[in-house]
């Protein structure tokens, strides 16, 4: 199925009430802020590429502040003008094509174009899901400037198909997303998870600010098509899964944050396994783990995570947050959930 | 099966003849040389943890003039004493407790007792193969002083019994240990591959001449104990060591040199899905990584390995030398085969 149709699948009911005004908008501007997200258990691979289908559910927890905040308004000119950080990017960026790729889905032959204004708090594709957030928020601003008053649910099927990782970028907290077995993909969407942890803390220490060598989405389709070690990622997934049920219901912080550093390195161990070989560990990358296991063994309850990029997210409770911060000066500390 | 049982085994044919004098020095010393080995096709994992029995069949290469030189003599007082370049090590080290407990099983009762004068030119316990070549080293002296003319099947499986890869260690050259099937081992030995290839290089890089902070035994058993990834590691020996057949076959060097390095890579994530995690990378090594394939990317043919410690090995053919010497300056290169 082509993204597409995929797209009319989900307006079906929509279509039927309203027509093809649907595809009008009915606002001068919509506005949305979509927070970042961090998997706790990583969504490495596809089952379908096309429609961003993963092979596994996952698990992530939003960082509340940090994310897009997107501005869209008409423009009169004969295209679609995508602006980030207050810059103008060229109409030739892979960024910009994706986006326009994106609009196209809900746009008849050029009957409105868009000014897409993108504040983002985060780095850019440095493996702090910056698209992720991004086509979240962009989802989110589209219903506000088309008033689709779509469900919770119909957005995150719709934010999947701008970037897998979006899907999940749509609330606070914990979120889940269910991998789905449907091939049109109507049954793989997040929700979120009830369970709140006001004690929790994320603190992300980067390592740098450089755009990673290689995308998420191209290591992910050379891990599934190389690595020998890749066939047991899903078992790997399936009994994590399970742990963090477990750990989020009885509190275990050890257990969860554990269970998030070993499924983080799993996941790029399967990437070590590939051929050319995918690396996304810098010199200061195993500085920092290092540092985190000496810690660890010295009696501090510090673990991490790691994403598609060299930088690392470190986990802790209120309790050790000042000797992380003494460990790690330069640490960007965030509270995962805002009282 | 015990060690003890499984020397029986192996001795019965001698014993039949000789009897008890087998158990006699028949000299007053004892000399050998053994080189170490560094495996292209990593032995990683135990069917038998007592016997040293491979989960794999391995393949491996010597590094001619690098290894361990063992002198043996008897030695009048109560008890064995190890000798390592020049120290008297404690009688309570580890190392010494191995070497003590692997004469035991062919002493009777203080018959006799050793000076053990062993010569490394290789940091120990960093990740090259200095056990292999010590046990190696230490049954082909056994071996002269008892003038027992063991076979070259026989001394590596008794090398085996000492340190699993000692058992590649007794040839230069290519040499393939032969993972077997029998749960007495029998058919768990090494033998030379006929294939010569004059034009082959390795270059020890020393990241660090620290002892490694886990031991490879250790490390081993966490990794079949813990990783979810480790199920695949046979399949992944399976087809390389047909791919290392095919390029023998065909000096395929690239090959070679390519799956040599991804067998590595695919050895330590097996360890990164550990838990408590195992990484032996430490910055540096990643640091050196990232310069073999940023140089390879620039199109020098130029592949390593890694062995369980921070060190790197770089694989490369003669024409390359000059280039990679000067991108490592510190390069300890060694010529694999010896005209």
């Amino acid at each position: 199925m082509k993204k597409f149709d995929a797209v009319q699948l989900i307006f079906q009911p929509l279509l039927q009430q309203k027509g093809d005004s649907v595809w009008q908008p009915q606002r001068e501007k919509g506005l949305a802020f979509a927070p970042t997200n961090i998997a706790l258990c990583k969504y490495w691979g596809k089952r379908d590429e096309e429609l961003n289908l993963p092979m596994t559910s996952s698990l992530s927890v939003a960082l509340p502040e940090k994310g897009s905040m997107t501005h869209l308004s008409l423009h009169n000119k004969n295209e679609d003008v995508v602006v980030l950080n207050g810059e103008a990017l060229s109409p030739d960026s892979q960024f910009v094509k994706r986006i326009k790729a994106y609009l196209d889905l809900f746009r008849q032959e050029n009957t409105w174009h868009l000014l897409i204004d993108i504040q983002l708090n985060i780095p850019v594709a440095a493996g702090v899901a910056s698209s992720a957030c991004g086509f979240a928020s962009l989802i989110s601003a589209l219903n506000d400037m088309f008033v689709w008053q779509l469900s919770m649910r119909d957005l995150s099927l719709l934010a999947r198909l701008g970037s897998g990782s979006a899907a999940r970028s749509l609330w606070t907290g914990f979120v889940e997303w269910h991998a789905g077995v449907q091939s049109d993909g109507m049954d793989s969407y997040a929700e979120p998870l009830k369970m709140e942890w006001s004690d929790l803390y994320m603190g992300i220490l980067l390592v740098t600010r450089e755009e990673k060598s290689i995308s998420s989405r191209e290591a992910m389709q050379r891990t599934i098509d190389s690595s020998v070690l890749y066939a047991n990622w899903p078992r790997k997934v399936a009994r994590d899964m399970v742990i963090f049920r477990q750990a989020l219901q009885a509190k275990n912080f050890s257990l969860l944050a554990g269970t998030a550093e070993s499924n983080a390195l799993t996941m790029h161990a399967t990437m070590l396994s590939c051929w050319p070989p995918i690396c996304y560990f810098m010199p200061e990358t195993i500085a920092a783990m290092q540092r985190v296991w000496q810690l660890r063994r010295d009696g501090l309850e510090l673990y991490f995570t790691q994403d598609a990029g060299p930088n690392l997210k470190l986990i802790f409770t209120g309790k050790n947050k000042d000797k992380v911060v003494e460990a790690f000066p330069d640490l960007d500390v965030v509270k995962l959930f805002v009282e």
